[in-house]
């Protein structure tokens, strides 16, 4: 087998050895004689993995008592629902930061449940970039302030977090266990799997329990967080294949460490974004102080080149580096899991290519 | 490997050559150098699954073009707050029958919608039982009425399907695809995948494409059957892993034709239930004219030997045969995928059981 290189945004690259793991078990979990998808979610074997799925998580992010960690169907699309019904009460006033397409979506869901004010908006600045913490013009007793901690398809992140006296919460879809985080600054913490944790299909939530009570009765069993604390996110049956898999990823993370994990991505974000800044025939799309390490956007100088890129970049192994369809360009995802002998071989195409066509 | 006869009513078993076809293409996919919860929902390996999804749902269910076949995140829980929030509109009433477990969390979601009434109400019967076609006090312009096909904690299904000017909506989780219906009386069916269809974590829904108009603007994104139908499914990033395994399953549902499907179905159930009334050692707990061909549920006249009976079984490799929490007893889940072999099995070690204990 040829492993690609698989600059996918997500789903994305996941680490071989918990592919190998999983494909060596899928039939026969550990010699129950059915497939960990088989099994009642009530059974001992997905019991287990449950119990470290969830585990896992507050090691690796120091989580405090107060914290629930939820798994819930859906992804951050989901969420952005969620999030204000949950959490935004009526008369109350919710802070969003619009950063780009993402924060955009969870802004458009929270204004159809209540009142959103945009705190910052630096969504159709270019090049692109997440706002300054003093730019922020917050709501006095704000319902919560939300952040997208990673514009996946801007490519910019924040580098620092906001001190609030509103609740903080975050969209980490495409950042989360990728640094570490000093989770307790946060009131509520939301990612899709498809990135850093594992398929897509599902949501990891972190919550301060006592946000969770704010909810109002009336609010439909499923769509509540309570729901899912209350039940260790089994009022009915979980995606259990996808947090067996963010099991095994979670488990692959500890066994590196977070700050590993850390210095290895900064590491290979600063490879690419050097090779980039190295000539005109390349340019980054974000604002340098705000540029993602897990989403590389950028462009050739001449736009028209970048579908010859595309092209020759796939014949060469190197796959998924169109940007985003609503915004063209070219994008480098490097999650977690993305080797870095990828970022290697990309960096010496980019060279090579320049010299072919530059 | 030894294969053991799983009788888990959800998550259930799957047909072996599906999860032997997935486990020879888990890491790298058709020869693409990653795993197909790896690429892109966007990229054309993905969606030629997608697609072929969709299109097995199609034959295999024989729908129209008024209809849309959707693939949502969460299994039938989910759906419970979907179906009111989608197509009970302010001042209008909608039928729920009450058959059990199921169909009361339907009920009660329903409640924190609209108004409800009950059309018909078995749910506390013993023995268990759905409402006959006659006992159904209709609601003139109802939004709909909803049925749940097969109760699955109650082993009780509907055998004939009401004639109602109003959309019949069924929750048909542990029950679709077991059997030839004819889809077009329906405006809505659904179903969580972990049954019959797949891994858990997503529903099929199955609607009238002009039912989904019905749902008010204001409701959020993700949680209108519209935003489904008017994205294929891909509004967000869908529950690929869910969908590729529901795709197998399907193809293999077709290599065997929904007819045989049926009658094999038919016969294994018929053979349970023989062994069942043949003895009054043992009693099956549902009305027979109602008993469902997926869970058959029975108690053995002496209760209190029911957990050597599970130990027991287990023991000789027939696993999951516990009764739903909710009720106790003895349940034997047997699902499409369930083998034939394993009827005669559990048959076998009944009888034998009988000799011992009797």
């Amino acid at each position: 087998m040829s492993r690609v290189f698989n600059f996918s945004a997500g789903p994305a690259v996941l680490p071989l050895e918990v592919l190998e793991e999983a494909q060596k078990q899928f039939v026969d979990y550990q010699g129950s004689g059915m497939s960990i998808m088989e099994g009642s979610h009530r059974a001992k074997d997905y019991m287990a993995v449950h119990a470290e799925a969830g585990a896992n998580i507050r090691e690796l992010m120091g989580l405090g008592d107060d914290k629930a960690v939820l798994f819930v169907p859906g992804g951050a699309s989901m969420q952005f629902a969620f999030i204000p019904i949950n959490l935004l009460g009526d008369g109350q006033t919710a802070d969003y930061t619009n950063s780009g397409t993402w924060a955009n979506k969870a802004i458009k869901e929270a204004k159809l449940i209540g009142n959103v004010n945009i705190a910052a908006d630096t969504g159709s600045e270019i090049p692109t970039r997440v706002p300054a913490l003093d730019e922020l013009k917050l709501t006095e007793n704000a319902a919560y302030l939300h952040i997208t901690s990673n514009e996946t398809v801007a490519g910019a992140q924040w580098k620092d977090f906001p001190e609030t006296d509103a609740p903080l919460v975050a969209d980490m879809s495409s950042d989360i266990l990728s640094r570490p985080i000093d989770a307790s600054k946060f009131g509520l913490i939301y990612a899709g799997l498809q990135k850093n944790l594992g398929p897509s299909g599902a949501a990891l939530v972190i919550i301060d329990k006592e946000l969770a009570e704010r909810v109002p009765d009336t609010v439909s069993t499923m769509f509540k967080y309570k729901t899912y604390i209350e039940n260790d996110s089994m009022f009915n049956t979980p995606p259990c294949f996808s947090i067996y898999i963010l099991m095994l990823v979670t488990r692959w993370l500890k066994s590196k460490g977070i700050e590993n994990v850390y210095a290895q991505n900064a590491e290979k974000a600063g490879k690419l974004y050097s090779a980039i800044d190295a000539t005109e025939f390349y340019t980054g799309t974000a604002v340098k102080e705000y540029r993602s390490d897990m989403n590389v956007t950028f462009r050739l100088a001449n736009h028209d080149l970048e579908p010859t890129f595309i092209e020759e970049a796939t014949a060469n192994g190197l796959s998924g580096l169109k940007g985003h369809r609503s915004v063209g360009g070219l994008r480098a995802s490097i999650y977690n899991a993305f080797p870095p002998a990828g970022v290697d071989a990309l960096v010496s195409f980019m060279q090579d290519f320049e010299q072919r066509h530059g």
